[in-house]
């Protein structure tokens, strides 16, 4: 698990680079699917100090397995994502300014543009309000359930990302620097269109450009890189 | 009180690498609750040239008892805000763009998201316009005495933030870093508050996620951090 | 050819730094009219692996003559630019997230001051919707089509960008550094535009100034540098 | 006046450092009251490549008596500014991004809170348009004017800016380091504005609070500072 561990202490440190994270607000965590483990940073350390050995292995029912700390609190929600994505190889959570806003906005992210399509498969949805009344299965928890509800018939691997509503986004991809590359473009593409907004309100994008720049860059057909 | 003096210090130009503070526009004080004495500091020294033998120390009522410059010319609002919250260790006054923008909007800041309810219990209060034909104890007290009265009802231990009408926000913590944490998640806030809104002129956060968030970092069932 | 090959290696590292470009998100060409070649940026390539060698030389119907990689996947629009416009020394494409945000909102970025009129005559197009019927010569290459369409009756050496709609900005020059200057200008006042307007909705700039400025600037009678 | 060729290439590279100028937007200047000579930045001379000899010495009449190099084409509006305020010991003229913005939307920045009134007593005129009718004098002369027009009636010491319509700040104070200041402080306050009245289109100051702040800075009652 080394390997991984390496690779989620480093993510963690990429999103402070990014200007995605401030202090502790933010955690990445990987799966080894082979081994059905997961790991994930702990609750809430400094990123100046966090080391590899301070990396949290837990499995997918959330028993800690290797390392000192307490994995951090959104862990129920990662591991719900892991169980009901099978495409996730990494998870990011943050409070990156413009996708927040937009969660905090309740509102899904329409694609505006090309930016956009070129990484999602169409908006990025943002979950519904959770039912405060069915909070026993735990907060955390419920917030993943909330996410696989709100995906019911998209594909997790052409949208890779949700805004958890009046919270902020959660974002996979198939291994940790992809993960981290999506929460980048969302948060960029969330400031894109909230800008584009404020100048033209009835803005929107073709679906068939859109389907041209995702197709450029992804499935069977990609043409794009070397 | 030498430590208290560089714990102060430090404060102060954690707000410049912070991006809150611009020249001298901003002021950090702590206070010795046993001695009853307040560090703060001097008046637009430069932040370059600051060193810890220049920060001052005066008693509750604003005697200077340490120190060869002027204290900061917004003393007088610290130590109301200590004589009043007995919860304050640390004060610390910026004009932080976002803080300060809803300050001259005159309006409470609402909470809209989980990055806000981890921080602050509800909205950032702000204060009713001064009345300037009772100015006699001078502005800057006058200042302190608004925001005090702007608490009645209110926990400034859960809310450590005020927006003074027009000027900008003053915000506390048990101790100077504490403070300045609260000083950053106020920007920040700030900022997505006016983003989202923005987007959404109608968002909201439901009181239950508000309470959840609050309490998983505050109070005696915290479950965050190690 | 060397030396063309390094100017688009600088100009692409130069977008990096100047904010324009995150991850892989451009591109830059240029031209040796003479030898009737083009060197371009290859496709995916990450910038700081970036060498002048990597860098991708092909003739106007797009045959590459030299390099290992492919070329950029936005090549078949470079081309057209350079076939239609014996001005275009050099172009650029970006995702500049002001400039990007205009080309989302479908709209013409209009003149409101001498920042643009300084650098652009007139306000700098926004292509039409491409014809999704018309796609059998290739995406890219109606992409530059659409370009040369709306410059009907405009000079591109006068207004050297465009807004490609939903997509983003291709700027041109008479070299290198003349084609990222502009692109860098072309956010700037997309930026200044967007806010202008959410301050005043009614923002506009007598023809007469941007006459003057620009004619300070370009032209026989320019008056300004040494 | 090699002592005020260095303070003008300082304050024309903190500029830069600000972040209110890039490429060679900008230009500063400052002024000999005994000698009636004026130093100013060079035309369009790039900011890495300057040294103090480049500075260009002139007088009033804009009659060059010491340098090789073509003055800023802004040249004759400083002039005029010298020529109608005495108050005036340095001229700064920026397109920073808000400033701009606001002189774009052909306003007044309007005083809405402390930070505005710690530097500044009352709003930012921004000029008329100008009378392109008029222009025989020149067109950088007639700018000049127009802002000496607009001040009738107000204060150049308490007011240190103007808005040039369509074009951007022209800002001054007593020497080189104190127009920079002002120019810094337009720019912040420029920027709160518009984020202000995003948040609260009805948002005001009342006038008594502009005023103790304006003179707990200035004039013979100012308490601020050693």
């Amino acid at each position: 698990m080394h390997n991984l561990k390496e690779q989620v202490l480093e993510a963690n440190l990429e999103l402070v680079r990014r200007g995605l994270v401030i202090y502790t607000w933010g955690n990445v965590s990987a799966i080894d699917r082979a081994k059905g483990l997961v790991v994930i940073k702990p609750s809430g350390v400094k990123y100046e100090c966090l080391t590899a050995d301070d990396i949290v292995v837990l499995d997918l029912e959330g028993k800690v397995v290797e390392g000192r700390l307490k994995p951090s609190s959104d862990t129920p929600t990662h591991l719900e994502i892991y169980k009901a994505f099978p495409y996730a190889g990494a998870v990011v959570h943050t409070h990156s300014t413009y996708a927040t806003a937009w969660a905090q906005a309740g509102l899904d992210l329409p694609c505006l543009g090309t930016t956009h399509a070129d990484c999602f498969h169409g908006p990025i949805p943002c979950t519904d309000s959770l039912d405060f009344n069915a909070l026993a299965v735990g907060y955390e928890k419920e917030t993943g359930l909330a996410i696989i509800r709100r995906f019911e018939g998209l594909d997790p691997a052409e949208t890779p990302a949700a805004l958890v509503r009046n919270h902020g986004p959660f974002v996979w991809g198939k291994d940790a620097p992809g993960a981290i590359y999506n929460a980048v473009v969302l948060e960029e593409v969330a400031r894109m269109a909230a800008i584009t907004l404020g100048i033209n309100p009835a803005a929107g994008c073709p679906s068939e450009l859109q389907e041209i720049h995702y197709m450029r860059k992804h499935g069977p057909k990609a043409t794009y890189g070397q």
